[in-house]
């Protein structure tokens, strides 16, 4: 099976995917400073919350590559902090950008103690490598544990892409997809197509073609039919931040199928990594939503089809009540209801804090 | 305010606004043959099912404008009846369709008995620019019953295009909004922007635009979210053809709708002419349902947008079962549950059988 490397370091700089350019073109494009990797995330050539929390990491390598190596210990650690900042703002509404920009200056601030610059460098590099090996590992489990959760389903309906393109390999909604293809069960993947930035008809049909996995196109407001006519048995899709409650922000129109899942008594299932769970949000409530640009919905396919100065309304995400799921699959297990104890106890238990906490 | 004429009889000839061309332009295309007609039907250039009723019976004119005047009756009327057959295959969903070709041969019958060829093809013009101008009271006289109902409603939500252009002037959804527009009321309307063909961005925003009603646009996906986040207070749609129980064939995304205004407890109503309603069609299940070509959503705007050979799901309509639907709004008045009984009674009474039968 073929699955993509959405993101990788190479000779002292990042390579990419260039998502935007999907499907008509597997464009690679070389990133080599803290800017570049600023517009990549914020324009969406890397996305995906898994994913743009690794480009961040690799941002921050990027960010004081040309320092000096006779500077202090002090001034690296400030650069460092500053262009994590500045990184963190790319995007508001993921919290693994956050998650893994904290996570670097944490262990920037630990080897500011004892190394030399050239051994910061290099010690900040391997976290970068780290988190990103962590996704990838991430992803495996969250797909055998998937897997397992879907073992009566032969047929599922996802939104967006919470694919191997949103992460460093396997993702998270396919992931059970690709674990199962490896195992010789193949599902059939019904895509919403996710307006207004279409990623279910440019990254998930393309990836899951490439991986020969059957997938079925649709626009969104597609899904209730798909729903009712019986052709699928449960939706899954990723997260880009999880309250401590179980509300769940991701792309914009989960929300719709969530409750479309409920009305016709379909399973529902979140996967994210526990990196997504933000105990610091106690609800949905605390979730910023971003606001996009009016013409991503007015001429988003090169050519205007709304009438000139028409008024928009385009949030890039919703939030999905934590009722309306049925489970979150992560890569310490699944995790059930009532999530404000679950979720503690999954999260809690810190970032390695011992494999699979929570038995199916 | 500025209502457009969506099609008209002008210089023994049709005019109609090319609805593939908004926003962008507003074009008046001239029809002058069936085969002419029925493209620009099956092409969606003339569209909505009021509409194609009305260019429908035009186009039964059309094609015996030819005819000559030395000819008998009888063949007259068979060329009549290919001719309406013809255009009816057109498109499988809208009632009207074949309800207008239906009511043209009828008339043909009876003007066979008697008349001349030139009274014969004066008879059946007529008949035609009766239906037009029925549809111009229909709409009317659903907007003031819709506005009546919601009088306590400042911001709907719509799919699709049921507005004037769908119809010969006032349209059927957008009726309501025009009616209280005369009468010092403006609605706010948010419009889903209807994937595939965008009619709720192409021709719901350029409409409602150009007649100075507020319109706010959005992804069939957010319609959820501006539910919950309280930004509407009812849905209202239009309809296509609706069985003798209620069940609704409309606009694919329409059931979707139902169902999100449902689990916010928000009315949903669908606007129609009592010619939508089939009797002869006891349930939804009896309800054709036209699927379209892939490439309207693999490549609706002149950019392909999935990767090639991609499997595609793409039904043109959905049913919404009755038990969704709040009222019915007519010609005749407001058609509530249980619609079994009284969607007899408002349709039972004959096409023009009397004026408002229901009282709200």
């Amino acid at each position: 099976m073929k699955r993509l490397k959405t993101i990788d370091w190479a000779d002292d700089g990042v390579v990419i995917i260039d998502q935007t350019r999907l499907p008509g073109e597997l464009l690679y494009r070389r990133i080599d400073d803290v800017e570049a990797m600023f517009h990549a995330i914020r324009e969406l050539r890397v996305r995906g919350a898994p994913a743009i929390g690794i480009a961040a990491a690799f941002g921050c390598c990027l960010s004081i590559a040309d320092f000096p190596e006779h500077g202090s210990a002090h001034d690296l650690l400030i650069l460092l902090e500053k262009n994590g900042d500045f990184l963190a703002d790319a995007r508001p509404t993921a919290v693994n950008l956050v998650w893994a920009v904290n996570r670097m200056k944490k262990r920037a601030r630990e080897l500011a103690r004892s190394s030399t610059i050239a051994a910061m460098k290099q010690g900040l590099h391997a976290e970068a490598v780290a988190i990103l090996e962590e996704d990838r590992r991430m992803g495996r489990s969250i797909g055998e544990h998937g897997a397992r959760l879907l073992s009566d389903v032969s047929s599922i309906l996802t939104h967006c892409n919470a694919g191997g393109l949103a992460t460093a390999e396997y993702g998270t909604a396919l992931a059970p997809v690709y674990v199962a293809a490896e195992q010789g069960k193949v599902f059939t993947v019904y895509a919403d197509e996710t307006r207004p930035l279409l990623q279910g008809a440019r990254i998930t049909a393309f990836e899951l073609q490439q991986a020969g996995i059957p997938v079925i196109l649709m626009c969104d407001n597609m899904a209730a039919t798909v729903m009712a006519q019986g052709k699928v048995q449960a939706a899954i899709v990723g997260a880009d931040r999880i309250a401590a409650n179980g509300d769940t922000a991701n792309k914009i129109g989960t929300y719709g199928v969530a409750l479309l899942a409920k009305a016709h008594r379909l399973p529902f299932y979140v996967a994210a990594p526990s990196s997504t769970f933000d105990l610091n949000c106690p609800t949905g409530k605390g979730i910023p939503i971003e606001e996009r640009e009016a013409e991503e919905i007015t001429c988003g396919f090169g050519k205007r089809t709304a009438p000139d100065n028409v008024a928009v309304f385009n949030p890039a995400f919703d939030v999905t009540p934590a009722e309306l799921i049925s489970a979150f699959v992560t890569e310490r297990g699944v995790v059930r209801p009532p999530f404000t104890e679950t979720i503690k106890k999954v999260v809690g238990g810190g970032r390695d804090g011992g494999g699979s906490l929570l038995i199916r």
